[in-house]
């Protein structure tokens, strides 16, 4: 039994509200249950130095949780003086999972920027952000193409999205939640696309190893419950303009 | 004419949301229009080195911005190293305004940390800070003596809030939002308690020097507008229990 | 009765040396008895970045105290690896209140800095680095103006000095020391120029809140007293040039 | 074809060499064909903070690179002021396979270090890394078992090594170097223990996202190339004490 | 011809102003010529880490220059955030120096911090902070003398002073100013007791090696020199008390 | 009697290996007896910006510490987020020495540098990084002859090689150990040319100050001493092409 009451294979309720930002020029708050991100999306006319003069432009992702999104109140990082490993580590695989979907030659010598701030935690940040944070991307896009700057379409190939599972209890669960996470045997996060394509595959034993049987149910789980999240990404880009 | 068309003496539309954290033992999500500001008070039984063994307990603040909070996206402070000048000096001067109010011997020796977030940026962020970081400190002392930890009336001794005046096109207006404070001769904030006591005063003449006449027009300003917010924080609170 | 015996209205005594430094363009070591800050002015032919290709220039300052210049020896923020956020805080103020004076169009697209380092302290140290920064600052574009490098008359439009005030034991006193800044119920600092106008002001309340009385005696003091203040920049300047 | 002719599922050449430190309580020094790992590990008397007084001990692993050990000269991590996200990412990984087969509660309350140095990079540092460290651990733990202070038996409870594989050109071939890993589609490491449970799986598409079948490809060629290399392990450390 | 005019063996005029400070329990402003440094010592009644419960001491120094102490303004070192290698070097070199002639254990375990803060620089800063630092350190612990802390006298068993000679348009001389420091081939500095006991050497080549004559030469002003400085402290320090 | 029972003027055994790195362009792994110092010479195509369109290049160094090269554990400098003042002491040291022999006219408008990493220390690792450097160094500027980018002979002048001397119990011996330099009452460091000029010295007194008679011997040892280096620097070269 979960802590939550959910089957194994069921999600949080998930939400992604769109157009949350006045500024951002594409922006989502999503909701995995209690974790809440807010993602927004800003573009700029430059790119970093690597690109400058090739014509192709770049995605990129930065994280960060406000100090009391958690049970106990963290240090801010902007206090300590610096963003930790963890932070650096899922800011990376966050812009990794974005570009995997986008055309960075359509996309034309500009960097979009994708925040993804925790507002409040419950496990499963990272996975929310990239999940939300497509969206935000998607609406970014959307706003450069009603100015002629892109064709959306060119430069975003496929959704992405993300979820996590875990060996909770000794039985496959899908999308933990922070007390499922902190007990699991096993952690395992998955980015895949909408045409099923893995993006990333990151597996952690917390305990004692884990066998391929068991990494293939987390699998199974987890492409389940991606199409599941690629389905509520259409219904809400599929809504009134954000 | 000012450009959100309010009159010279009017407030934005203000609300005041408590209970908007799963985690913290007060929160408030305040608007002053379009400036959204998360404040989240944190207890923690420990208190700076200088207080220790004294038998008191310590109220500080801190805050930051989103990067995309403001309309051009800003670099993030964790990932520059360091808190800029501005942000140190903001709160720090959240922390006094709340001090001003508390009795810090009948907190004990414990520390409350008011975490000020702004989400969206329109101008007022601080003084909309010190507005809502009350409701949050006030909530986090419910929270106490709901616990038997304090008594809530002996550590909280007044109310406290703050607004921003300025001269605008020649004319004392109140609560700034961003286009008047860019475009502002004189800007002044205060910060007064809900028994018209005067706890911090910072005007700075942006163009020309002010007179003293334009600064008594600016507080009588000022005055009327906190007591407009005091009411609703005290509304605010009369509401059911965060 | 003041620990110095001095009247409520009575400054300590003040003196304005220029032409301290070998190097500085223009240089003053300004008194307000025992604190003793050395105020230089440099030349730069660069300007900040948001003002490059406008064709106007910038005014700054700098704050430091050596870690001895205080009762007890603080940690030397060189070593400690950042500026405190009260240095920050200051130096931000000393800028403002110098460009409060200055044409930056008449200035050109260059870039003088004032280097405000507290060599002792005692109460006052920022009232007493605008009060000697301004001779500095005057000094430095005489020296432009020998070489033919701006109208000194064009850039700098009037006079502004500063002097804390507060409230002592009950009564409004002008030009605290540590002594009674350290004691003060309530403390202001005021900028303001030859002319009487107001650059800036800021006043907290240490204790209890202050009324708008006690806060109209405070900047009757300062005004008397700036006006003093000023009148003894006016002398140094008449002298000797530096 | 590849670069180095190797078959696809042909490791490099390796070697562990055991006993490379004069004052290392561990040490071996890895290379897999022309990356070269010091791997020493350093026993200290005392815990993290979060164990203290609870008679459990602790591994950890800190990476660097020297600035010239990849072709091009990169900049020293101790002289631009912090340790990259990769390096980040990259200790955190080898502390956790460390600690996935060494049993902390038999290790006392005490900390073992493993410091891995790439001396020279020809891609696969982090998985040659965990195997070298793996082995300087386990003489780490004989050196204190000769002491008197340790059951090297009950600490270690198997082997763990890594190892990255890769789709290139269109097949999934075993222990990339630099070459391959540069054109890689599809690049993943993984950590296994002696038993052949997965301790760490981490895949991620550098181009298209890649599918489930050829991601067990790849996992079939890392049990085998990691079987290999525990085997390797083993023959090290059967060899005289370091 | 020197710049400045002097005899080759000739110092700058050199003066050493003792009870320059309010707070400092011992101080000293010296100047050769136009380099003018600030010596202020501090008490603290702790020691470093490793010298915790052995009963000694320490001596220590720290070394800064004003922004402007230079012909061209230099970086703050508080504002870049770290100190540069040349003031590590420094005040290493000035904190050996003055320890070379102090009793640690007559001490007791208490530290001395001397702050050498550059206010003007004119060539030889560091040889004048070891020479003003003496004095400064002196008097710190006549202080504690007069209030039964210690014994100065054997605390203290001998001066030290310090000069730089160079060999300036190949000519040995004494006592470098700036312009000769920077036109010098060959620079050295040198730190000897009031016995004449060598303390610290350092001589560098600039442009061609030097020759081991070249050297003696420098070292026989240096002695000669010294013995000057060192006169010059002995009747400073004979002076009324501080 | 030395603890390494070697005569009071004997070198370590001293190995100078030549072509260590796939990678860079000059390279050597020196060791005095235990102490192994890894140099790797890089070459790049810009120089620092007081050197721009100067046509002079620019010889760099850098040095670093692996953690555990000590008998204890050290904190790992980019993880404390900056170089000791001891390290950029010497890496100073370095790079003053190696220019000291090199043409940097000659060199065209490029900078090399020398990353001196000490693998294991026991002493005079500064020492060795120059002599060792100056190899890898010699081998960068063949490698670059052969490319047809300088000549070799007009860029290097002459040799440069050094080596510590120290009075160990009241003996003047030539080139300490770790023991002995712990134990050392006098220590000194000399850098000289092929042609016996002098280059740098540094001498400190650790614990009474010493005579220039001593100073003398110290300075003998070290002439004969580095004597020997240069050789075993020829015979390395001499050797076929790294």
């Amino acid at each position: 039994m979960r802590p939550s009451k959910r089957a194994f294979d069921a999600l949080r309720p998930v939400t992604l509200e769109r157009g949350v930002s006045r500024h951002a020029e594409g922006s989502c708050l999503v909701k995995f249950g209690d974790t809440h991100v807010l993602c927004l999306a800003s573009i700029e006319e430059r790119v970093p130095p690597f690109l400058k003069n090739t014509g192709k432009g770049w995605v990129t992702a930065e994280y960060g949780m406000l100090p009391r999104a958690t049970g106990e109140r963290m240090r801010r990082e902007a206090a300590s003086g610096k963003q930790s490993g963890r932070t650096l580590e899922i800011q990376r695989l966050i812009g990794r999972s974005l570009r995997a979907v986008v055309d960075l030659g359509a996309l034309g010598e500009r960097q979009i920027t994708v925040d993804c701030d925790v507002i409040q935690a419950d496990g499963g940040t990272r996975t929310a952000s990239i999940t939300g944070g497509f969206v935000a991307l998607h609406d970014c896009l959307a706003w450069m193409e009603a100015r002629g700057m892109v064709s959306r379409e060119k430069v975003i190939r496929d959704h992405v999205a993300a979820v996590s599972c875990g060996i909770y209890k000794g039985e496959p669960v899908l999308d933990l939640d922070y007390l499922e996470d902190s007990a699991a045997e096993t952690d395992a996060n998955f980015v895949l696309t909408g045409a099923g394509g893995i993006v990333e595959i990151q597996g952690t034993a917390e305990g004692a190893p884990f066998s391929e049987a068991e990494f293939s149910a987390l699998m199974g789980l987890a492409k389940s419950g991606i199409a599941d999240l690629v389905a509520r990404q259409k219904a809400a880009i599929a809504g009134a303009a954000a």
